[in-house]
């Protein structure tokens, strides 16, 4: 497989994916047909994502097709999928709903190089249960595409708006991993991403990352260092 | 029925529930034997979820059941029902599990007096969706006890930690909305609460709260209005 998986989708200069082109750059090659799955888009169209996305990746010369306008039965039509951000509860409600949870993961499998940002990141991990979306419907099932063996927290941060009482990011991940407690988590801080082939998944961009464990102490990631590397058991 | 709702267990001060005793006083009245309702607890245990809440409570003199420690059937013993905060897919997921869905809401709706604070607030609700809890677990269907007819989003804030660029509280609102048009959110700042009959539900605490409807401004709520009052069509 071939994986790259964005924490969000702005960059820290407040552009819209100018921090995706290159290793977009690098995973497209020299495909083109482009499938584009709008469904976590809640409050603009899908028809204006789609463009809208397709105009910031302008530089790649990318065709883009919106999953909204054909049959998930059409998907070995593209060769190379891209799962944009939004909602995660939507997206894979939709997904599912319309035969592409299935057919995406096929044809990733079959080798289709597989991009998503935010919730679509999310929407490769084994389930979306480390989400930071809001449950704005019911997904039929909290499964995902499965496409890696652990779990992504995007948009990482440990931060509270000053004086808030309610649960730090860190404390949310602990109690996912207490219902949870063979799962790994990776905290995906904004601006970073990751890029590997499924089995093996590399940290890269400018902030440090977390792998959380359950009755571990988190781990840290810096560029370029491997996942299973930094998740190795903490000495301490 | 008697209903109230809490954003959240901590106090101003930081003091466990005590901005929660008088207004719980005046619910209880003379009832003492009380059903505490624990499954949002994740990282502590039930029975010390439960014990710590009986000790906050200690001047009122209730008699503390956990729900873990009793089957649903035994609903009609308990002339009081609390539901503490955490977890709300794990709440939501344990008492469908357990039978306590259908029971409470049988017993609530009969005249046993219900408070909630946090995911017992949402509890409340027609469904979790409006929840910011993570989804850790599958709860087996967003429905919830539907005790009033419009959603609470607990803890509600519009900050965010500096520099992040995830979506503030209203946007994610905003996209319930989108999904949802028909319904109505309550914003509960935390130290307030509402109270009522579920029909005719009051605000109460310290800090302004919103109602948010589709396509409509928030309409702030002060310390004594009524939720139907604020959620008049806003006239600008």
């Amino acid at each position: 497989m071939h994986l790259l998986l964005f924490s969000n989708s702005r960059s820290p200069d407040g552009s819209y994916l100018t921090h995706a082109r290159e290793p977009l750059r690098a995973l497209a090659g020299e495909r083109r047909k482009t499938l584009f799955v709008p469904f976590a888009g809640v409050t603009t169209s899908w028809d204006d994502y789609t463009a809208n996305v397709g105009k910031s990746l302008a530089p790649l010369g990318l065709e883009l097709t919106g999953a909204h306008t054909v049959d998930a039965g059409a998907a070995d039509r593209y060769d190379l999928i891209l799962v944009g951000g939004g909602n995660t509860f939507q997206l894979v409600a939709e997904c599912r709903r319309r035969g592409w949870l299935q057919a995406i993961a096929q044809r990733v499998r079959a080798g289709t190089p597989y991009s998503g940002w935010s919730a679509g990141a999310n929407l490769a991990c084994p389930t979306l249960c480390t989400t930071n979306d809001m449950p704005i419907v019911d997904p039929g099932g909290f499964d995902a595409l499965g496409l890696i063996g652990f779990q992504i927290n995007p948009h990482y941060t440990n931060a509270l708006p000053a004086g808030h009482q309610g649960e730090t990011r860190n404390d949310r991940i602990a109690e996912f991993l207490v219902a949870n407690p063979a799962a790994t988590v990776v905290g995906l801080p904004e601006g970073d991403w990751l890029a590997g082939d499924g089995k093996r998944m590399t940290f890269h961009g400018p902030h440090a990352g977390y792998v959380f464990r359950h009755g571990q102490a988190p781990v840290e990631l810096r560029d370029g260092m491997a996942v299973d590397q930094a998740a190795l058991p903490n000495p301490r």
